[in-house]
């Protein structure tokens, strides 16, 4: 007995959909990618009219996987996204569509450029509230329409994630990993094994098969309300990497209004140079909300050295093993939230989504 | 019949020297080094007046490695230096302290905080130039003074690999690995393994065995002069990470003057926002130097794609696979220099010592 | 106030314990790593005589751990054993010796050869029955008395496992890594970071902080029973490695009497030449117990393959993912108990204590 | 101007090429992959009638890479082999069947199980001698007749490796590395990633460019002689992996005759038990050729540890770096030569064609 899942994709832009134009550089082609999919072996034209599945003219259906048929449908958005260009307006209506659609299928698979792909994962799972169904993000280092490319691998490992498995979370899913949404990063520009979560076990392989690490994969909420779209941004923030020789004067130029938010990315567990001190001390007073992440890519911002405690007194709060992309899409989530600065800072400081390490028995950095 | 190797150790700073103070946090206790490394195992008395040696009341000496006796000086910082607050005085001074004794000693090494290491490490590969001797930089996560620490570890393989090796190069020794320290970077603030070089391989490893990957190392210069400090530094730099929400006035604020240079880490393969490129380009016709190295940790920015090629166009630099602490000192460095702007973007573009990849034979990155 | 925590260290033999003899090769030498250990920082003589330690002779005292000071004491054997000559009768001493002094110890250290030490760790996971203290088997690529070694690193980390934390397993500790006993196995015959658990997550890490991977450390029993030491062995197994042109003679000198179990290492998932199936048929029908294993060091042998499933079907006991080390030392184990072919077979397939992975929430392989 | 290249193909066997039968287990499938590439992305028939292709029927052609066109031509076996099964005669076959076509063909590639793909990309290294065209040996872990798979992505790669770059070795291509045959193992059995050369450097990768290291490809001889396909092999030989517990009768069963060589898999750096020497010795005493090599994945055997010492002076000799697969191998075409004992011992210690790391800087492993 066939059971019939439904994914919704969202083709949003990038690289997996660009086709190399007249001077040999890759433009996004509109409308090409339905029938590429369509007459390649991702659609499984034998189940069209398979009940109980009766296909429409824009819906397509993997081969079974096992007894399950996932039928999808791929939303290309009218002006395809360049991934460097997202803005919070972008993330809004992809959260949206999401919204929109999201009793009427089963699953949800986000087609994006893999450059801010590591923002946009981090900031749907703070705006998917009470989420309870797969929304896997994905995307290729090489278009879909070359002949050697990434991108059937992950398209087709995001379409199984997303029908055939329960999993409560925004992820991403790329070179055969399932990654949690808001701990990943990328982390090469040029080798198809592009993401990682490095402070976070992976949530899932698709090996000979496809295995779910069951154990890091978020539980579902039973109590805590219905699912709900928070597109509440405030994009009044920023992030700031130190580096030996940084002024005063830039210090300020990144924390002087219209900012109410900042990501400093310190050195190792937390250090800044301590004549900076002062002017972060300044802005803390002027309720400006400055979170500290650490510039490596491994580990965290750590309260207990003396440069972070110094840091925690004058108000800074520690990012802990957050990415610098997580830190900042919660910035910008808490900042559009209604409430005072305290129960904002109260707020950053909590495991909204799984973004943060606060129960050390899940930890991984160390 | 015993080899006498000398190496001169610069004491500058950071958390290898550091003890518990009445209140529990770590600070640096000045002239206390060096009576701990002469009552442990890494100063052997037995050799103290073993012929030819004759070791002066403020040298030490390793037990025999093979036939090689390593005899060393430890330098202490009169005001021990901390790695968050490194600056370009800083850096001069460590290179003159090398200067001035680079003919009396085979190999030099520096113990340094970890937090700025690979910066320093980048700086000093650009200063000392026609370099003949291994500099090598180390430190550690946890105080000498501790019992359980990686700081003997590090340290000892540092003064062998000084003493013992022919590596004309600034390299970083730290958890049994030798790295080319201008390809460097500080990976996990938690862990012992706390450095890595993504971009290149690996020099040597200290493992039951001692090992150099020859093939990786500079190859010693035969014509091309004598040893040289250049100490001319322009630190009118910054380095900027870009992020969705950036506005023309954050990326202005790190181009108005007196900025003459910029890191832009940027997406991926060298990807930013569009709405960016114009200030840019004004920068650039104004004769701010910027130099494009990827957010990505490994691989590279690739002149190839069509963002990059736009960014080549109006001027950027590519800094193809420079970590940015390399392409930062370097740019410091090179602003440093008398010459034209032309003349200062063809040195940048060049491969000064081992920094970036110009030879595909010896890439790392893919 | 000091809590006062009781290790005792088993000296068994290995590299760590070695000098250069005349000839400059490696030998154990008697007598000596008390002292050694007791010159060295690893004994804190400023708490010899502290209340309520009260040091007795052949006791030290590692330097405050927070609040605790481990006290241990190292119980030399007479004859130190070489890791290549280990045998069931040094198993069971070891395990006796642990038995003896169960309830005067908090937690036990046990110091070893490298080359066999897997193998002494997973039998003694299934020797010590209903453990519910640590048990923590080290040792060094490098002997203590060299200069440059990495056997206080092993043995310092060792004692805090074993003497600070709450671990009721057998575990390896090597290189900063906390492992799971029964799925370690050597890795590199080179470096200092010589073992790891491919199938199996870490438990613990010593980085800056000591961390334990908590979800991955075995719960402790409540209700099933004393700890007791269960001595049962039977040696007359073995392990096969399968390879192109093995031929039948070969194999059959490995299943004929005396032997009554015997491991083998097939090629991938658990694939074997299918001329051999009826020998190994025939050798099931006398009553040896076969146990497949795979040869690849990631990942698990099938039944849900061809030749897997023929192997399940002539009577075979897939090992899944075990180690061949865990495998070897369990089939040791089992054979020695009373029981019946079927009651052996069905303890085999059983998870002992954490060898397996029978359940897949917590399987690391794939 | 389109340069043309050609391929030949040889399908040996293996799960690249199965289908589910009506059990749902897979079997080898015959005169289907053909067609199955035809009809894929893998064909380009647009070229099929481009001047100066002129593709016969039994051709097929890949899209362009950049100006070249890679023409190829599948060779199926009739008989499909079984990975697990594969014996001498079937090495010889293809050794054969390259020789027959070496003229005529730029580049071959060898689709065949992954099992005993090391073996056989092992074995090939050293029959093919002189080989100065690119012999790429590849697979699958999932059959390219699924719609997850990993096998068009390893074809495709093999192919473009094989036509487009000169590299004068039997290479292995799996996963987006190409490694070197001869220095290849199988290191999972669940995973895509199921292949890597543990103690030497990786040949090239695929990642959004493909990319050579070639400092670590072989160079082309110039001077020593033509192509020659050596097919004398001799399998009375053996692999035995040594375990504690192992008797000397067990030891005596791999070393009676009919055995003329044997590999032994040891502890560590080379290290067995003591009592097993005696019997090793008589063995070479009688004429057996007895290789040492590493249990451990990484690493190698070293002499100047004692247990190394004592085995080499009895004549056993050590295999260094090589893997097992290399090491079986090597004993078995050697012993297929005409000589005396002394010489083949003598041709085993030799570096054949990268198999072993004799120039130190070249090594890998440490």
């Amino acid at each position: 007995m066939i059971q019939c899942k439904n994914v919704l994709v969202l083709y949003v832009g990038g690289t997996i959909g660009m086709q190399r134009n007249e001077h040999g550089v890759y433009v996004p082609v509109p409308n090409a990618l339905f029938q590429k999919i369509k007459d390649s072996d991702m659609h499984d034209f034998s189940l069209e009219n398979h009940l109980p599945l009766n296909l429409r003219h824009d819906e397509l259906v993997l081969p079974l996987f096992g007894s399950t048929a996932v039928v999808y449908k791929i939303e290309e958005y009218k002006v395809l996204l360049d991934s460097s260009n997202m803005s919070t307006e972008d993330w809004i209506r992809i959260s949206k569509d999401i919204e929109k659609n999201y009793y009427k299928f089963d699953g949800f698979v986000v087609l994006h450029g893999t450059d801010t792909l590591a923002f946009t994962a981090s900031v749907l799972s703070f705006m998917l509230q009470n989420l309870q169904k797969p929304v896997i993000i994905t995307g290729s280092q090489i278009p879909i329409f070359e002949t050697r490319s990434d991108a059937k691998d992950n398209f087709l490992a995001s379409l199984i994630f997303a029908g055939c498995y329960d999993i409560p979370e925004v992820c991403v899913c790329f070179a055969n990993k399932l990654l949690r949404g808001n701990r990943t990063t990328k982390i090469s520009s040029n080798l198809l094994n592009a993401f990682d979560s490095p402070n976070y076990h992976h949530l899932g392989n698709a090996g000979i098969e496809i295995r779910l690490h069951q154990h890091y994969i978020r539980k579902k909420s039973s109590s805590n309300g219905y699912f709900a779209v928070n597109t509440s941004l405030n994009c009044n923030v920023g992030t700031l990497t130190f580096f030996p020789t940084i002024t005063s004067s830039q210090l300020e130029s990144f924390l002087k209004p219209p900012t109410e938010g900042l990501v400093l990315q310190t050195y190792g567990a937390g250090n800044i140079p301590s004549n900076n001190i002062k002017i972060l001390q300044e802005a803390v007073n002027r309720g400006v909300i400055i979170v500290n992440v650490s510039q490596c890519s491994k580990g965290a911002v750590c309260a207990d050295y003396e440069a972070g405690k110094k840091l925690e007194e004058i108000g800074i709060i520690s990012g802990c093993d957050m990415t610098s992309e997580a830190a900042l899409t919660k910035l910008i989530f808490v900042l559009g939230q209604p409430g005072t600065y305290e129960s904002r800072v109260k707020m950053l400081k909590l495991n909204l989504c799984g973004e943060v390490t606060t129960d050390e028995a899940n930890s991984n950095y160390l």
